[in-house]
């Protein structure tokens, strides 16, 4: 199950100038699927990256992170899906610097200057030699119009490609931001995991491309949660061709980063639609903390808690375990008699009891809809954030257990 | 289904001097079921307890605290089960109150030397009437060898009663623990949720009890999960009547504090044993950490992710999403390429990749049985933990999905 949007027309996607995508057959664990794409950038190009924090991190999360530091002038990301190359060792190092390599040769361009993403199982090698025959075909492939292509080469388990375009309107002129990603809600390291490309026209100077791709990660990609676990492979890219419009000035890159959170955003959800097993969308909404950190306490411990999350697959709107959760989020000096609770708009408890006008007939129905709101507030300070989950459910369970089986 | 080991035989159970438990069927929730204990302690006894860190935390641990605060010489506990008087604000408060005082005038003493603990329902007013209309039936019923009623009277969900005795040897004679606890796990905070009560005959100061009582639920109760949340109502309480032999020197303490570390965890690990859906019972060990909180961390992030639990359900020796948990247990500085891994004492990952000779059939034999252990190895440190947890099933969500509707 999932609670996807539908697939994006691929008519409604934007090509970036400066930015070409070729994708190919490798067969790198099934045949007759496109699981190889390779992006081209134009020379100029600032390309800046956000990487999983997880110390099992995969090998070619070590090496973009490395290419990354070492080099500026980035001039292509080659993608593989099918094998996530991850707990693999030195070995591992090494199968991905030769993909790298092969794609240097064959675009005529510095190793370093080759970005490496991989996806799918793990613990199994890389077959390089399967990789490295595709690639002249993804090379013959590379044009600006394969976005659509592009998000479904990296698909695994997803059962929808996650793709959005946007325009901005920059003081130089229009610039386009066109993202893909993939995952199917972070709930598979097997299959590490979340991969997500953005791309814009723009000319962005390398240190504001960090900044905005830093925020847009912050907004979007970390900003959501199936079960809590991160992946050994999860990487966000975010790439300023410079073919386009320069991003120059303040209000420019003000202008940018909002389309870019607003497509980063977007692919978040995405993969919270697709999580294996779910049937609920759920904005949980902290408002009212003293600070950002705390409200997010309080928004993961919601969307974490595996008992408020059966309640939702439910419908039941139980209040005490979400309660309950909030009293578990570590802020040692919560005042619980102030904590306000929203269903959508119903107000089910206030000053942390159940509220005298509620009725249980309100929470139900608003459960009962496939998508909704659960607003926290604690009514000590200014600050407010939002996350997304869904809802844990028979099939998570099916799924999880059954996957390698 | 449940992991349980056989119901503790009535006639195991040891008396503890000084200490009566009387029972009475007060029809809290439903009727005809003991769901009111009481229990009356001798002049001169020490008390101590670790409560639920919630901020949401239930009326009568409150006043549990604020009665241990003001008073010494506690005479009485008095226990419901079948609502659990949390989320009920200042009137819950004033009804747990309530019951103090209708004990207080049954036994002859001050109501700061009763303690209120209630487990149930939560968000529903505590039905007063009918506990102090079956006090007189519980204060008729006192006596030493009521063990094995008191473990039953304070169950919800427990398709168990959880009790345990042991005698330990101090200088001055022999003293005797005998503890009983309820709980399916956590998994409850509507059924908020653990209890434990663990008396001992031996005369102990009341720091020194205090510093038992902390390091037996450290070692214990603090060392379980089924799902990571927290209930509402969680308490410990350790009280030493002093009608046996003094607990007088260090190797008398330290025997004491044995005894009491082992029938807590012996109570801690039945809650586990019984947890919802659990069809494993798991030891998860971390050993090589650099101190105990970094073990911690490391254990509980394996024992806690949904991933690896579906995993064991399923019997499947996944090693990557143990070896992302471990990645993912916020230790900055782990060096992921010296983590071993143990499935019981098969070597399955060492060095942090796949080890060559390991066999998946090995892991398989392993995660087969119904109890096993999983074992982290560091290798950076000398410290060690161990936790206790169990798999997620479908009747998990099952159970939880259901359980108001």
């Amino acid at each position: 199950m999932a609670v996807n949007l539908s697939s994006p027309d691929p008519k409604t996607l934007l090509p970036v100038a400066g930015v070409e995508l070729g994708v190919a057959m490798a067969g790198v664990k099934q045949a007759d699927r496109r699981d190889l794409l390779l992006i081209r950038l134009a020379p100029g190009a600032s390309v800046a990256g956000v990487f999983t924090r997880n110390r099992f991190c995969a090998a070619p999360v070590i090496l973009a992170r490395r290419h990354l530091a070492e080099a500026r002038g980035m001039r292509a990301l080659v993608v593989n899906t099918g094998n996530a190359n991850a707990g693999t060792g030195d070995d591992g190092l090494a199968r991905a610097g030769s993909v790298c390599e092969g794609v240097a040769k064959a675009l005529g361009c510095a190793v370093q200057q080759v970005l490496p993403f991989s996806t799918g199982v793990i613990m199994e090698p890389l077959p390089i030699e399967r990789l490295l025959a595709a690639l002249p075909a993804a090379v013959t492939d590379l044009r600006a119009e394969n976005w659509a292509f592009a998000a479904e080469a990296i698909m695994t388990t997803d059962t929808v490609a996650k793709a959005v375009s946007r325009r901005v309107r920059l003081a130089a002129g229009e610039a386009t931001v066109t993202g893909i990603a993939k995952g199917a809600g972070m709930i598979r390291p097997d299959m590490a995991t979340m991969l997500g490309f953005v791309a814009t026209d723009a000319r962005v100077p390398q240190e504001a491309l960090e900044r905005l791709a830093l925020e847009a990660a912050g907004r979007s990609f970390n900003r959501i949660t199936v079960d809590g676990d991160t992946s050994t492979n999860d990487s966000f890219v975010v790439m300023a061709s410079g073919a386009g419009p320069a991003a120059a000035t303040d209000l420019d890159l003000a202008a940018l980063g909002g389309a870019l959170n607003e497509v980063s955003t977007l692919l978040a959800q995405a993969i919270v639609r697709d999580g294996e097993g779910a049937t609920k969308f759920i904005t949980v909404r902290c408002e009212g903390g003293l600070n950002s950190d705390e409200c997010l306490r309080v928004a993961y411990a919601i969307a974490h808690s595996p008992l408020v999350k059966t309640a939702f697959f439910a419908s039941d709107p139980n209040l005490g375990r979400i309660l309950a959760a909030i009293g578990n989020a570590g802020i040692a000096d919560l005042d619980a008699g102030k904590v306000d609770l929203y269903l959508d708009d119903v107000l089910v408890a206030s000053k942390g009891s159940r509220h005298p006008a509620y009725r249980e007939e309100q929470g139900q129905a608003a459960l009962r809809k496939a998508e909704f709101t659960v607003r926290a507030v604690l009514n000590r300070g200014p600050a407010s954030e939002t996350v997304w989950t869904c809802d844990l459910s028979f099939d998570y369970v099916k799924i999880n257990a059954a996957y390698r089986t």
